[in-house]
């Protein structure tokens, strides 16, 4: 399929780098390709970034059928742009879409899509340490019909977001709330794919957490509430003695792609690293043991994202004397050194546009 | 606060009335409010129906914090137009506010501006047996950001529907696969509440049931995958020897309007009416001693709905030979009385407009 591409005859002004936060600036252009049962996937064009015009009855609006990915491209000191293991984002999205009744996309044919519209905004990739440009590609259900079915028509976008460094001040570690009211996801639901309905059913558990002073709660299965399966939306790792430990992906887990590199990354420096069961009592146990050494969340947006208290129905322990771990600064430093280009990527995770 | 209208220069032909189907069509006028945090909710207005322009990072198509309810207007004989217990819709749509961290709204203005809007569309109301006018209101988050928090901007908005009987041969049992893999809601979930994630949630069941040759899922619990919690998306009942049975309100099945009509109706008729948990294993068992009556699903769009058959785990039963039991009948025809004005309200449910 050709990409025709529509340049902007008015490019927006770039914003200041020092000062980006997270998805609220967004570039002069993106990307649309339409669905229709008789044409499949059609119409893929590159027009300058604006609103659009939806029908109060889209079936997203009333339904949820939407589904989403988040990764990031960065420009590289010898000026080359890189994107990390896109391909493993193209491949959720793919599962997805099964999962939500959205039809299959061309993962190589929309991973080109991601590459042409990175390359022609890419003036708009910031360079400030920890910075990037985030890449939001997502589909969404496009009937004007209010029957309960699965959509007839979708659109893919892809938008683009400068966004700043996660850490301002360097990487922080975060008090945590354990969650034992609100639940994510449960094994038959959703919680393996990135629909859109998970996230605003946690928003309410978050509010909950920040207003009691935490960051981030916590997720505990939804059946036993015992069982630990993420942290605020990011996947979730605890280094007991000398080991990691990661709960497995039991199918309300979404499998990270930070988490999939983590655990290969720390494999490869001859660390143990296990996927099972944790439940939240063997972590407050190992703790009093003197055995928990580390926690720390994974996932695109902050990379790594260290514990350092963790509260579970009122008590409250200090994880690593609520200091950033050894082992999670070194992932840290080593995954966004290959995410930027600064070291080796012996793994052959990054791909150049 | 005033509500302000613009009335349409280009009223649209209205369609057939045999053939209007469900959620196809849309009247000449649409309802909108918005959100903002320093003015709350402002701007209440009626418009021409139409397209409306939203950014691609609109949060709502990104995090599904998106909510709605579902009701109806019936023109009665003597040419009043009435409404069924529309502050059940308008409480139901604030619980679920609460749930998705949406401001609530004052249900009273809410209902008089959905009076209006049906007043200004009221040669919309279909009035062929079986007809109505569907009336959608819903609640879009409406920021322009993917940071993952509660939108600080929404549409509160109500779309009008003419739609056509759900019956048109007449009151048909369907039949109905026991759903085993999926799971539609959970405790601590957001499966009390109406919002869109839950449908999209429930799209993939429905699908495969389908292609096995069933109408719908009966959906079980999600923790033991033993009990009833819902039929599609409609309440469920059984009737077991002289008693009516119905899964209690356990915190993940929505309590619906036609479902509590339903309990008050049949106690005033004299009939035990017990809500309490139900196994699916209780009901085959009762089958097999004779003791299983009828069983169907109720909601707003089809009032009552016999399930002929249920198929679980490769066993399959037929309830009352898959015909449609004598209280089904008799609540379908009270209750489709009432709310079209045809027989006496003695519960004073209906509201005129
Ligand atoms: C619920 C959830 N868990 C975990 C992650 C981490 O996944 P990844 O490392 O691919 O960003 C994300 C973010 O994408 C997420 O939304
Ligand atoms: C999941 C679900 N259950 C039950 C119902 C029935 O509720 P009501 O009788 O209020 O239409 C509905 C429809 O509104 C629903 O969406």
């Amino acid at each position: 399929m050709e990409i025709t591409v529509q340049k902007t005859d008015n490019p927006k002004e770039k914003p200041d780098q020092g000062n980006l936060g997270f998805g609220t600036n967004f570039t002069d252009h993106m990307f649309i390709m339409d669905y229709s049962k008789d044409k499949g996937w059609h119409d893929a064009r590159i027009v300058p970034y604006g609103p659009m015009k939806f029908d109060p009855a889209m079936a997203t609006l009333h339904y949820g059928q939407a589904v989403f990915e988040g990764m990031k491209a960065y420009k590289s000191p010898d000026n080359r742009i890189l994107l990390f293991r896109p391909e493993k984002n193209m491949e959720r999205l793919n599962n997805t879409n099964d999962r939500m009744c959205i039809p299959r996309i061309d993962e190589e044919f929309c991973l080109e899509a991601i590459k042409k519209l990175v390359n022609i905004d890419k003036e708009w990739i910031p360079t400030a340490p920890g910075t990037s440009l985030y890449i939001r590609p997502f589909i969404i259900a496009t009937d004007k019909y209010l029957g309960l079915k699965p959509s007839s028509t979708y659109k893919f976008m892809v938008i683009l977001s400068p966004v700043g460094a996660y850490y301002p001040q360097g990487v922080n570690p975060v008090e945590i709330y354990v969650e034992n009211e609100y639940v994510r996801a449960v094994p038959g639901g959703t919680g393996h794919v990135k629909t859109s309905g998970n996230y605003a059913a946690s928003l309410k558990a978050q509010a909950e957490a920040s207003a009691r002073g935490y960051v981030q709660v916590l997720w505990l299965d939804g059946l036993e509430r015992k069982y630990i399966e993420e942290v605020g939306s990011m996947n979730v790792f605890f280094k007991i003695d000398s080991e990691l430990v990661t709960p497995a992906l039991v199918g309300s887990i979404l499998p990270g792609v930070t988490r999939d590199s983590t655990i290969e990354l720390v494999k490869s420096w001859g660390i143990k690293v296990t996927e099972r069961r944790v439940s939240i009592a063997e972590i407050f146990e190992e703790h009093k043991k003197g055995r928990l050494d580390e926690a720390f969340g994974t996932g695109t947006a902050a990379v790594i994202s260290p514990i350092g208290e963790l509260n579970w129905e009122g008590r409250s322990i200090k994880v690593n004397d609520g200091k950033t771990g050894r082992l999670a600064e070194r992932i840290y430093q080593k995954l966004t050194g290959i995410q930027t280009g600064e070291l080796e990527d012996d793994f052959g995770w990054t791909e150049k546009i």
